[in-house]
């Protein structure tokens, strides 16, 4: 099999690193890139280091011309304009959406947090990409809503432990932290190197960020009932990687924690429970994700620590182990790099 | 008046700043540094930018000497060898301790997180040297305990709060965030450019860090009674900067905190209330801090971010704050840098 | 005496750098500053470390208004725009310019280089304000042309080895390297963190880039006949930090050459020859240039490296200088800040 | 086939990449690794990104072992230590030398730069592991002496244009510029991020690296004569990439540079010509070259600039290249990665 593969925003962060991962899978052919803003040069002059090796164009995007020649499309336009395009392709192609467009299964929530949904019908049908969550959902799946970076750091280490009930659902507080790259390509004094370098910030303080509602809806679902959390995201001074320290109530000791994680991660390779707090850079351009947990040894609390690369397991790297499930592909297939190291 | 200042262990980090804060103090002049890994050698070929300006040699220890020519030592040696130190010259001369040896009233406590303590009847002479909350006693003070940098950060957003009821004991939970000098010169894996840099990583998570008893200590005499609070520690990829994000239960609104806050820090110059999460850089290479709170919007509980510089604030800065206070000084005199930006 | 100063452009990195050094300066009130892009703002909504410090509106520019209110006025503004202003308040108050618009004596090669000039009779007036140079020139201009910080790194070594003519005027290799914060606080991806970050980079190779005809003017006036150099510009994945290695042939031995230099600077505080390569870091934030010559044990060359701060030495500090001197102030005041270390 | 490798010294930077590269290589299977500072423990105990994948101790070296148990054996050990080891296993298994061992063809010439070679004998037998110049050598060879990162960046763009003639063997310099962990896992100073980290150095100023000699002995077999090169190193404060600017003499024009160096490198897909002056990020993780040459408008003088990722095509990658030469496999095999960006 070779799948004929689109992406939708071709030349954002989420859009190269899928290029990256893409290129070297051994099941993909990448036949297709849109990019608004660099619609008509070609892909190798502006990811310079494709150079020699993918001769592709940026094209204008075309409805037909997507239906006509992808299998699956990968979309990594921003929300709002990402349900516009995925509604006349989701029927007739298989599409991955990294937007936030149709992560909310409530067209309320999606339209509190961002604005009028454009296709609410679609929303019943999109699977939520979290593949150890949703993995047999996913297989049947024609439109996968791709987690967002955040949501994917916390969701992981939580769900199991929320539906074995071995957590409190209320107290819950999550402290962010991301690598800027998670801002995108785009040009902001936020990205600026003497601004952010050599300095770390908080932002959104205070339940104003947008992966809230995403996060809050799939813990609900894990535990049967509402959940609000606290949300504190962090800006570190590095490109690549995501760290979550979260601090949830529980009467569990440390060991019933780790064996329940490890017990739901067993088939799932890209997760692993670790004895040793982690780094980002332990996860540097994978697709894992590294868990840790420690009980306080008075209180009946315990601190969870959760790394990922946010651009692989937190956006494109997931978007492919979707898309590797999706057509019944070994869910690993060109995803087993390891992280780049020193 | 011009002071006659010693360090003892001048060539690590909170010595060299130290230097450079005395170097341009109008009232110090800076008579004894000794250190142990260097004593024969010249300051300046060790700190190099004091070529040309600062010709003054690397002692050996020596009581008789420290008394005879200093009217104030600052001690930047480790824990445990600082208690030696200052137990000889303590009675003869003003001292600032920056180790953590004095910090802790309780002997016990310091046994169970240290070692047994050496001179155990000079904690009860030992002021806690934290100018903001401990001003008067500092100004009579002989012996000074100056606060850890977590500590710093922690204690100034959430002391006033716990003083005035505004905040609960119960349910504190602080994610800190270091740049990496807080580690110090000696070297390890953990401050190599090629292990912590494009990196991020918790440590000590789960209770460990022997900062926690230091915090608990004056978060229990703000609040009257105990205080448990959960506590993550974690490296960020820059040298110098310290944000704590601090989550807490309150039934009082934003603007009550706050101006709980901006009335307690009124006459003190170095502490701001902020309308914006801040940035360590907003703070670097200054002795200030720089608080800012966020109520959640449909729980009684609140997010307090407060930045400082983990050299100066967190460790010199204020130890050349309380030698202001402690000889009648202007309390802001050779402290009024702005951050070096960008 | 205190001298009113006024900055047009206050809110780049270059005029930030000029806040930062004036505010703390003995005698200077910093009484004017105009920004085009927050016109209308107050100067401690853009630069948030003045708040509660620096009060003060960024106004439209307005030549009356500049002409009562300030005794002297730095230009922070690009070429093209700067002389435009300049020229209406040139004859009434002392102006420092910090673009390139007076630097280059002949009005034909700042037409080739960079536009049409609009007063050239103005070019005549100004001096070139590298102050080790021409001390005696500043202490009596009206304008002074700010040299570039590429030039100050390249001429203060070797100035006065032209001079002495114990260099060779032909043969000359310039390799240089600035961190970013010499291309503004414009947005770019050349300053994007995940762009430049863990990246060094070549850029204008060949001659092309604006600063040669500025050394090679001032080499030509060291040597008293035309000089042709090689130069590469680079940049290094850091905010503040210039590094020129520079590669000459010579006839003289090591330590001639270095008498030369030493002889030179002798009553110039901010130059100092030194006997270990240095790093960028031994000069950050601070005024100084460190300078280190090695001969080529078997051929009739020397390797030179020079540092500064780009925004200090390699601009505004140096500007302050060049006020100093202009108003018979002491040549180091205000200037006299130690590195920011670690 | 199947090829069974050991690793001498697995647990240095140079180690981790080989491991890094030929854990996914298709036709290697890593069966031995040595290391002497962490002897018995497990590999992925001091690599921790190898638990769950790679289950192999470090095992004290035993030449028994390593004859019987490896087709390819490569030494990461320091010099000095390495050329011990390689002389009891050279005769049997094959060996890549990632060491200075075997570089210099004079045993004068190493005794001058490093110390006593204990094996000269091995000196003739040994090829040089520059892949694009010397492929049909490699091909047969027994023993490979790996070329240093500085020399790889240097040799690439100049040895064809020296045996074509077409630079000056006189009056080259060689800026070069390389991130910090070419120096290394050791602990350092010059390693820690506070010392190194938003700084910029030379070192080594003045014909005092030993990566001299190599490159001269190579650029003098290109030349047909002996050639002295100015050359200096210098530190960028990042972990990975190396870049080296280079200036010539010549009397060609730019079109025939680059036609030279594009004609040379036609069957050599790690190396290209590019029109762009390079970012060390464009080759970050990968095994790739990117040159690019500008002529200087007015002298016979050109600029050539070079890219290589230090730990890649700088040392592992390129040793696996050589290994791919001396089993006849495709000489790309497993090093087809991408540049990790951003």
């Amino acid at each position: 099999m070779s799948l004929s593969v689109g992406i939708l925003g071709a030349t954002g962060y989420t859009g190269a690193e899928l290029l990256r991962i893409l290129y070297l899978h051994p099941q993909a052919r990448i036949v297709y890139c849109s990019s608004r803003q660099y619609n008509g040069k070609a892909l190798a002059d502006v990811l310079t280091f494709f150079r020699g090796s993918l001769d592709i164009p940026l094209e204008e995007f075309d409805e037909e011309t997507v239906r006509n020649r992808c299998d699956i499309v990968f979309s990594c336009l921003p929300h709002g304009a990402s349900m516009e395009f995925v509604a006349g392709i989701a029927p007739f192609v298989k599409v991955v959406d990294l937007s936030a467009d149709f992560r909310l299964r409530d067209v309320s929530v999606y339209r509190a947090w961002y604005q009028e949904h454009s296709c609410p019908e679609l929303l019943g049908k999109a699977v939520y990409g979290l593949c150890e969550i949703y993995r047999d959902l996913i297989r049947h799946a024609g439109l996968v809503a791709n987690p967002g970076c955040y949501p994917t750091s916390v969701l992981l280490p939580l769900v199991p432990l929320l539906r074995e009930g071995l957590i409190d659902k209320d107290g819950i507080v999550v402290d962010s932290k991301s690598g800027v790259s998670g801002a995108g390509r785009g040009l902001s004094l936020r990205s600026h190197i003497c601004e952010v370098g050599e300095s770390f910030s908080a932002y959104k303080v205070g339940r104003s960020h947008r992966h809230i509602p995403e996060i809050e809806q799939e813990l609900a679902m894990a535990a049967g009932a509402p959940v609000t959390i606290e949300f504190t995201p962090h800006l570190v001074p590095m490109s690549r990687g995501m760290l979550s320290t979260i601090y949830v109530g529980t009467t569990a000791d440390e060991a019933e924690l780790k064996g329940c994680l490890e017990r739901f991660y067993l088939g799932s390779p890209f997760v692993s429970v670790v004895d040793e707090p982690p780094s980002t850079k332990d996860v540097r351009g994978t697709n894992r994700c590294l868990i840790f947990v420690a009980k306080h040894p008075s209180r009946p609390r315990a601190t969870i620590v959760s790394v990922i690369d946010n651009l692989t397991k937190g956006a494109s790297g997931q978007a492919v182990q979707c898309m590797n499930l999706m057509f019944g592909l070994e869910e690993t297939l060109g995803l087993d790099s390891l992280p780049l190291y020193p």
